[in-house]
């Protein structure tokens, strides 16, 4: 989809009509406004699908009750049956317009009405909030991405309470404010007096209007057709004089222009109220934050600080290009999240999880158990974001260690192995878990407890898939190498009986000797982001070392330790040597392109933590999963023995509720074959021997390829969702305070502007390293535009 | 309200009829549905209010149409008017039945069908699913306690796609569960077609059934009806013939049995793949795991398992004891909330937030800092839970010490001054802020890092409230008090100037002086829980000796470190001496009755951190309150100089918004008077001088009065919505591993089955303290059942 902004102009205010139902009177009611509205100025009423016989089109309608020169109308499409215009389309029209066209043509729509001083408009919809447009989706879902402020017509028949109040509820979980109520008094059933003291309550205005004349059903002689006529124009002009109608339009100008008041004074008032994550406050000025209005699919709505002309949109799409700090899979505004957070919040609220089970905790825990491909896991611990579910990783870890090497606390400290440059969390007992670096050594409480390796990374360089040695490694490591393709790269088998392998297998082992047998390290745990290490600066790690570590680590079992419970070569499930424990926050769940970063190391952990991707991007939650073997270690006759950890909202029924069909619809997704686009692109250029199994990427093979070539970039790769340039420092600095890649991110801030839909996007650097980030539902063509930003500023 | 239970039984399969919109053809389906049930076995017809006049009046339809021996019809309360009941009941009752008696009636009548052999029932609505009942509450919230699994009547006419639609998201977003979708087919609007494949994406089986004859309107002639008799019955006969509505029953079928063998299930799988927090799983049985079906107010809906007749009630309302871990706020099932949560989510989703803004997360910030009524704080930074809200604020306060008095991290390391007791959270970081305890001591990087106070506590013993001085500190701070109301003990001012009050100063300040002079610790912040301390025990902590504490810390400024920066003694909002952090996390929000547990020591903090009930008890967010003296401390040219802290979802929107709801929600219950009743209660008893500042629980007086005197009772004391009771332990040891609570928790767990409205309570013991939470939306009524059984138990 074509990125469109959220219509929100400084001089035209556009309201959308919907109807509560189908004949609740919500061109009668347009009708009205217009006329009250052309008193104010020149008005615009846009029919976008209209549906009925020609003559009682509403736009016609409109123009006929409410004509005048400031009135302005327009239909874009007309079908002439009194059905839903999804059926009418599909028997009127050989091509239906596609869903972007309409949202694209009210948009330039309301535009040029902007421009050319109309100050008020109305988009009328057809039936109701949920009846379906031509492509058969429902209005209240087609037209979200405009976010237009809603008028509801209520329903002022028999059963009109309900079908209100449920319309108000369908829209506002789509996101959609609502500045007013209408509807027609009915002294019999009264709804106008219930809703109004209903929507009082959400402090939303409802006006109560005199009904209308019974308008002539079918053919009617030109005579009633003329006498009705003239009874509307009358009720019109009784109903225009009354002055509660200037009120409401009062109170619906006061809240656009407080919407728009409010946008403006957000940064300043973040700027003074909020301490902002992983900022540095000194120097930042309201201007550097973001206001971000509402967000859908893969784009932010933002407030567009570079025209101030009051005819310009005040909002401008943005590409979420860090998939909002990598969390975002399903799409913002996603509306079947929604409504599964709104059920299961309906059915439970938070309860109560120890000593007790409800259904979307099982469920989620059933479903990653079977799921994820590795048979060590039986066991699912609940945390609420990546940094608790390690520290709970960390002390599962540590005490099956202890426990199974007898270390009392009183020895000395025992220690992590991992990797230089991983990343953890904010927590400090995570923190601990890395080595020192920008990000902790600055917090008076951190001291790294741990051996950390250096290791090769791979990259493309010039059109070549690369695996770079850190130049303090190359005697021991050999000078790196280059690959046809990253499908070799990630051919473990092969590559493992290699030289390559042979020398990381014999210098993992004699480090570890050295350090275990020569300085007395005790190690708990092997703690390793698969693949990509994430916050520490997207290291791709060469697999073949994460994968040599892991078998060095299991393959020496006494290496570490000695105890009678040491289990022998064939156990499949129990540890050895050391827990395994794979961060996955950020790599799992198809941030990679596929279920778990394990399967490309094909090494099942004993411990494996999630979070990020499983809730789709909604809402924070973790889980822990652990073998049956590190889970023993806690058993004891004493309950301090037990893993004591747990938050109050641990398993909260939302988050698991949502996390279940997340990670579900993300399973559908692949086996539906919804990223084949992708993979094919990457196969094809690969000519990998296994396409099922191929690395591939949303972003295009062309992409990396080109931009490895420009003279300002140093290396390029893009593996499932991730895309990550790292450009070449001039002080030859590179790391977290590098700023050689803030130009590019500037640029990309900037965006197309003068593009026919313009657009920008947000990026996140690392130091010298940009990285871009696309959500599970990202479409290829989407992606191709930000891609051109790329190619546009790179090449 | 009285309990009610979820009405599910083995034998008695019963479904609600709710209608998408009005005259969609209900009793039409309810009769064709009793007619094909009939034939397998007895069924019940349930119309809980009818309007219309009696002549058509629901239940009489289903009679005429539907007789038979099989079929029994009821209906709790008829209107003759066809107008919304909320109308027809104010004109015709003088009493209209409250929403628990009618709820009562329909669970009785659902009983006793069940005791008497009937399989199935349907029990039917009036008009659309937000059709007022007759206290003009919608009935989708009226029935929602009874969590009938519903049969949705969809509407067939022009504008039923979007009215049906719309009904299913709001009937969804309460908790209900939708069996099943029928309704009629029209040829020309072909709702049906569109809505099969609509709620086949959501397994929801939908039923086209042939349009009805049309029904005569108004008064009719005796032929006239007769004719309208025999069409109608022809119809039942030949819609009743075919075979689709035996599958679509079958299905109906398997759904109930399949919620059954699902609940009856879930102990087991919970037991094999759920690792539990802070439980000790060795000698852990399935029968150990409470099956939480759903939850709504203060009641979980929980699987008896003690009655295994197939006509006995499979759920039970079991009394959130606990406040779902303290969570628990504004009910369970809280539609509002859930609306909310839904908005957020289909505004936003999840959006970046650092260098962003969005509103929720500003508007949550402004509410916070403008109403917690400490001046001192001007900054929010966000987290996910208590946890790591005091992670933050942990590393705010040592790093604000650090640089003013200028300590470098090579130097000895900097430790926290707390209270015995204390407990701030499961991550590594805060267990260090604690002392060593069953909590942390065999966390195998836990070092406790501090030092931390014995205190006085404050409980009713005998009928009078005591302050208790542990016995190592009676000579330094002599042998304890007794005082005429729990009032005095908060009467700071007084008592500070007391011989007690320069005691604890006194006191104090030597060991303070002790440690830094003689010792040569450095302390870097002051860490408390103002007033209760939660999970150390329950234990509630003289409000002297905390207020004591801080004032010696302010007050001199010069005993922890000497800076050219530290401020003079006229600074009003900068810190002194050290900064002070308040982890309210557990107290804070109406914990405790006020909006700050602060507030009762009159101490402003310089950073204060706030969870739990802040989203009124439905998700995880957290908020870390500081000082801009605090944030200046981190204010540099270097990037790494900042707060190098941010989780992924932090500010996440949904529950920012859930959070500015809920903490507006319940300023607004304080503002309007709603826990007035409580108050008087316990200002009547206490006389306080001043009312409005006095001391109240939601619990009663007289409950905590009374218990004291109880033989098996240490002490007793109540505050805000906590109660708490410490047994006296036979073998003399009191503490986290004590099991002298257990008896008490088994007689609460054993509820009153006899009783006509059968319930239980779920309580969380910590060693011998049983303590019991309510909500802020617990009504006195609701408490006083719960009190009885602690007073049946007790007394």
């Amino acid at each position: 989809m074509a990125p469109i902004g959220a219509a929100l102009w400084r001089s035209l205010r556009a309201h959308q009509v919907y109807g509560a139902n189908t004949n609740v009177g919500k061109t009668v009611v347009s009708t009205l406004l217009c006329k009250a509205l052309a008193e104010r100025g020149s008005v615009g009423f846009l029919k976008p699908v209209s549906t009925g016989s020609l003559e009682e089109a509403d736009d016609r309608h409109v123009e006929r009750f409410a004509a005048g020169p400031n009135v302005l109308t327009k239909c874009l499409y007309q079908f002439d049956e009194p059905v839903s215009p999804h059926i009418a389309a599909r028997s009127k029209l050989k091509t239906i317009p596609a869903d972007t066209h309409i949202l694209s043509s009210i948009h330039r729509t309301l535009s040029s009405w902007s421009t050319n001083g109309v100050k008020n408009a109305l988009v009328e919809t057809a039936g109701g909030v949920h009846s379906p447009g031509p492509n058969a989706n429902s209005q209240a879902d087609l037209y979200r991405p405009l976010r237009l402020p809603v008028v509801l017509v209520a329903d002022s028949r028999l059963g009109g309470i309900s079908s209100s109040i449920s319309a108000y509820e369908s829209l506002l979980m789509r996101g959609y404010d609502i500045h007013s109520v209408l509807l027609f008094e009915d002294e019999y059933y009264q709804n106008h007096e219930y809703l109004q003291s209903y929507f009082a309550k959400k402090a939303i205005p409802l006006l109560a209007l005199p009904k209308p004349p019974p308008r002539p059903e079918g053919k009617v002689a030109a005579d009633a057709e003329a006498r009705d006529l003239e009874a509307m124009k009358k009720y019109y002009d009784s109903v225009a004089a009354q002055a509660d109608i200037g009120s409401l339009l009062d109170g619906m100008e006061k809240k656009s222009h407080d919407r728009i008041a409010e946008l403006e004074s957000m940064a300043t008032r973040a700027h003074s109220a909020i301490w902002y994550p992983f900022t540095q406050h000194q120097g930042m000025k309201p201007e550097d934050i973001t206001v971000i209005e509402s967000a859908y699919g893969d784009y932010f709505q933002t407030l567009d600080r570079d025209t101030k002309q009051d005819a310009a949109p005040v909002l401008k799409p943005t590409f979420d290009g860090s998939a909002s700090w990598w969390t975002q899979g399903l799409g913002h505004g996603n509306p079947e999240l929604a409504l599964t957070a709104a059920h299961a919040a309906g059915k439970y609220g938070h309860v109560m999880f120890a000593g007790a089970v409800h259904e979307p905790a099982l469920n989620l825990a059933e479903l990653l158990l079977k799921s994820l491909g590795n048979e060590r896991l039986s066991k699912v611990f609940y945390t609420d974001n990546g940094s608790t579910g390690m520290e709970v990783a960390v002390k599962m870890a540590l005490r099956a260690a202890c426990v199974r090497y007898g270390w009392q606390l009183s020895q000395s400290e025992v220690k992590i192995l991992g990797l230089k440059g991983s990343y953890h969390g904010d927590t400090i007992g995570v923190m601990d878990c890395s080595e020192p670096s920008t990000f902790n050594q600055k917090v008076e409480w951190y001291r790294g407890r741990g051996h950390w390796f250096d290791f090769p990374t791979v990259g493309m360089k010039n059109g070549s898939w690369r695996i770079d040695v850190p130049d303090e490694l190359s005697q021991e490591l050999g000078g790196g190498e280059e690959f046809g393709s990253l499908d070799e790269i990630f051919d473990l088998e092969k590559r493992s009986k290699s030289a390559a392998g042979q020398r990381y297998s014999a210098y993992i082992k004699d480090t570890l000797e050295e350090l275990v047998y020569k300085k007395g390290v005790k190690f708990g745990a092997l703690i390793m982001e698969p693949v990509l290490l994430g916050a520490g600066g997207m290291l791709f790690a060469d697999p073949l070392f994460q994968f040599s570590l892991a078998n060095i680590v299991r393959s020496n079992p006494n290496l570490f330790g000695s105890s009678p419970s040491t289990p022998t070569s064939e156990s499949k499930t129990n540890w050895s040597g050391l827990p395994i424990v794979f961060d996955e926050v950020f790599t799992g769940l198809y941030r990679l392109g596929r279920r778990t970063s394990a399967s490309f190391l094909g090494i099942d952990a004993d411990i494996s933590v999630h979070a990020k991707l499983l809730t789709g991007g909604l809402i924070p939650l973790a889980v822990t999963l652990a073998s049956t073997d590190i889970f023993d270690s806690f058993a004891s006759s004493e309950k301090s023995d037990a893993l004591l950890h747990g938050h109050s909202y641990t398993a909260h029924a939302v988050g698991c509720q949502v996390a279940v069909n997340s990670v579900q619809e993300m399973m559908n997704m692949e086996q539906r074959g919804d990223w084949d686009a992708f993979k094919t692109s990457w196969s094809e250029r690969v000519l990998s021997a296994n396409p099922h199994g191929a690395v591939w990427s949303q972003w295009s093979a062309g992409l990396v390829q080109d931009l490895s070539h420009a003279e300002s970039v140093e290396r390029v790769f893009a593996v499932g969702s991730v895309f990550s340039v790292t450009l070449r420092d001039q002080a030859g600095q590179g790391g977290y305070t590098s700023t050689a890649a803030k130009g590019l991110q500037q640029r990309l801030t900037l965006g197309e502007p003068t593009d026919p839909a313009p657009f920008n996007v947000h990026s996140r650097v690392l130091g010298n390293v940009l990285y871009l980030m696309a959500s599970m539902t990202s479409k290829p063509e989407e992606l191709s535009r930000v891609e051109g930003l790329l190619r546009d500023a790179l090449l």
